[in-house]
């Protein structure tokens, strides 16, 4: 069931700008409009290997308010164990490989969207991505990224959705992003995505965080040539406190340090050194006017006090909701 | 997505007098018909902490029947640790609050269906409905109690439609509820929204079970003023024969007791002492035209004998088949 | 929710000749349209006792590409044991009778698709499909098998499906059906079903396993009469270097030997005698046209080599699509 014209969606730069400027205008179009039938004879095939509770919840409902069918497959049992390599002899744990798991589901779905799990152990093995690249290497249909280990595109396009409708023109507005404490770091893949979506925005972006807490090395190389082409600045090593003053836009963010991937001993008693970085009323009185967002889940007193999250700053909900229309557009974009 | 007057059912009594009419009237013009489309582009979200069969079954076929879409939530894993406290600060193993998962869902959903996990260890904590409470508390759709501790409304419903197609007027007529025994018997919670249910239809109920299994003493006051209210007979204590002699209805339910709740080694010798508790022919003989229900699962030859169940009294089947209509009706009735 | 004249199909059988042949061509008709609203209102309950990913995925899609509600029951959970045993007592851990539960479900759902559980220790016991008959005994929908121990109608459906596309008129056709290595061998499911479907095309049939990996006695005493009935041969214990000469399609399978069922050490050992049963390139250079079929999944290297897999003989992703195509096909002759 493949498209004349087949785009998989593995990272946000995979949409060119014309397509996410398209994609936005879309999404801001079909908010709070229901019964679109745009999907109306289609499956989307959902392959969770990994748990999700908002990306699900949205995707399914983005797929269903269309009029298509949401073909929800929690992947994360033994027989869904897949072989990725090619040309081996397949005399061991994996049943299938999934150059032929692709193939087939192409076969039934019109898209296919991937969470993959996360080895977990070496940061430069789980930046390959390995395993979305194999869906998208076989797959003959639309592959979407629901975040891998480098990579959150779904998450980057609401992220930029929010930001337009409360920034309006985003050119030469500031984004601080701040790393906070939390005793459950996320990857970095939603900063990834999120630090090279602001800056084709011609965003002007601090990043802050702890010294240890730096951002993938190639992604930074990207970064540093996107803020070249887009006319946009990168300020790093801020500290919060210098960071948040005069930003619109405040981002918080757990996540894990890339120096110390894989060892958990070692990773918390890097963490207890940090645990007084979290946003409060305090650290945000410099910017009376800057906005709260995160991608949620959020600790709250520990990410963000209760008093910021509940407060007129946060867009937390906006940026949640958002997840539902931009993917809603993105969808349409792929598969119209 | 909140309509303009929002309201939950968490119980029985959610519903008024009229509202609860108006419910069993659409339940009954609905049965055998399909394809409404009054949910048309709407997600009715189905969040199961506890596992279920005839609910989950009868809900999602509901919500599609109408043309909508069920997001099934099964949410018995780690991931769905919900902190359910006030003002507290994060740092344990609940990564969301569920004032965060109840807003961020009810910008996807139309409405929230519920059933809660049961601590089983304190009566006196579980009954409280926390839960669901807490969802309620924070969802700005409605929210649907799919079986709490204390309450099951959508088995009430059911068993209300199945009453009044059977009895057709349910003034003065009379209900014996009979505690039969199983090695798994269920909280009190059909029983406690059975008995308002009757009471509030003008139904004369008698009660019958073994001493120590007493249901809960606020949901008996409660019913003794709705007894006063709606002028109808509660009569506590009675042995089974004599309940079921001249009764209309027979319903069997085997129930915890709520005084050694938590204490499985102390339930399991309480329970010894009454295997006898059964519904058999004998036992149905003084009353040869009194029908028989039960909520199901049923445990035959152990609640009730083979014979009674497979024969003309039983309207086990009618019951459960109620459920799908009935929940139609009530969610055309909350989310129209 | 009974259609009027209520048909089961636990196996191939079921169908008649006229019945398969309208299935079928309704099938090819069917392809690469969609949006039918053939199932319109309808709910089809998938209750899978074992996991699956192309029978799930191919079946779901195929109710909701025909405008249906696919009711998925992971029924893997304790919740689901079923007692199947008419007038026992029920103390023991099931807590619902298949009886029960099938006449419920029959009251939701327009139709059931059932992937019983095996029991893997006796051939003897699992061979009878107590699970299957148990539901087709109890439920007043049609019934519809998704693999048991002995059959496997929907992919005989689809393999006929593909035969007829690629060979035409099959009669006089020859296929062999090759027994193949792999670690994870399934039952004979698939090959009795596929054994008696092109039996009853007419065409003939090589049969080539190792000794002790004989199919089931009654499915071959079937299979000698459905040779006489339609004409066509079946030719048993050719080596497989005979067998697939001048095939038309070789139909390549892993299954367990039913004399050590049961008996995982016993299996092992005897596998392990037959590690070069694989089909290569070597094998079938004496049938350049021959085609090559398998059910999937499939092990690459082990069953069958990556350049038979990837070169223009295999048929193995036309046989998955098919799935799809004939399973809308037969839901529509069920239930229209």
């Amino acid at each position: 069931m493949a498209d004349t014209e087949l785009q998989h969606v593995s990272r946000l730069r995979d949409l060119d700008d014309d397509a996410l400027n398209q994609v936005l205008e879309l999404s801001g179009r079909l908010k709070g409009r229901h019964s679109r039938g745009d999907l109306v004879g289609r499956t989307v095939g959902l392959l969770f290997f990994r748990g999700s509770l908002r990306t699900r919840a949205s995707f399914e409902t983005a797929v269903h308010q269309l009029g298509g069918h949401a073909l929800n497959l929690t992947a994360m049992s033994d027989f869904w164990e897949l072989e990725e390599n090619e040309g081996v002899v397949m005399d061991g744990r994996a049943p299938e490989h999934i150059k032929d798991a692709a193939t087939v589901l192409s076969r039934y779905c019109h898209a296919l969207a991937i969470r993959p799990a996360l080895g977990g152990s070496h940061w430069d093995s789980d930046r390959n991505d390995r395993h979305i690249k194999g869906w998208t290497r076989h797959a003959s249909v639309p592959v979407i990224n629901m975040e891998s280990a480098l990579w959150h595109p779904l998450q980057a396009l609401a992220d930029l959705l929010t930001l337009r409708e409360h920034l309006g023109r985003l050119k030469k507005k500031r984004v601080a992003i701040v790393w906070v404490h939390s005793p459950t770091p996320a990857s970095p893949a939603v900063v990834h995505s999120l630090l090279h979506a602001v800056l084709r925005s011609g965003m002007n972006v601090s990043l802050s965080h702890p010294s240890g807490y730096e951002l993938d090395d190639e992604v930074m190389d990207e970064a540093h040539a996107l803020s070249k082409e887009y006319g946009s600045e990168i300020d790093l090593g801020t500290p919060p406190e210098k960071a948040v003053r005069d930003a619109h836009v405040v981002y918080a963010r757990s996540w894990q340090s890339i120096e110390s991937y894989g060892n958990p001993t070692l990773q918390a008693s890097q963490r207890s050194k940090h645990t007084n970085w979290r946003i409060d009323e305090k650290l945000l009185a410099s910017s009376p006017d800057a906005r709260l967002m995160h991608a949620m889940p959020v600790r709250r007193n520990v990410e963000i006090t209760d008093s910021v999250l509940d407060g007129p700053r946060s867009l937390l909900y906006e940026q949640a909701a958002n997840r539902l229309w931009s993917q809603m557009a993105l969808l349409i974009h792929l598969l119209r």
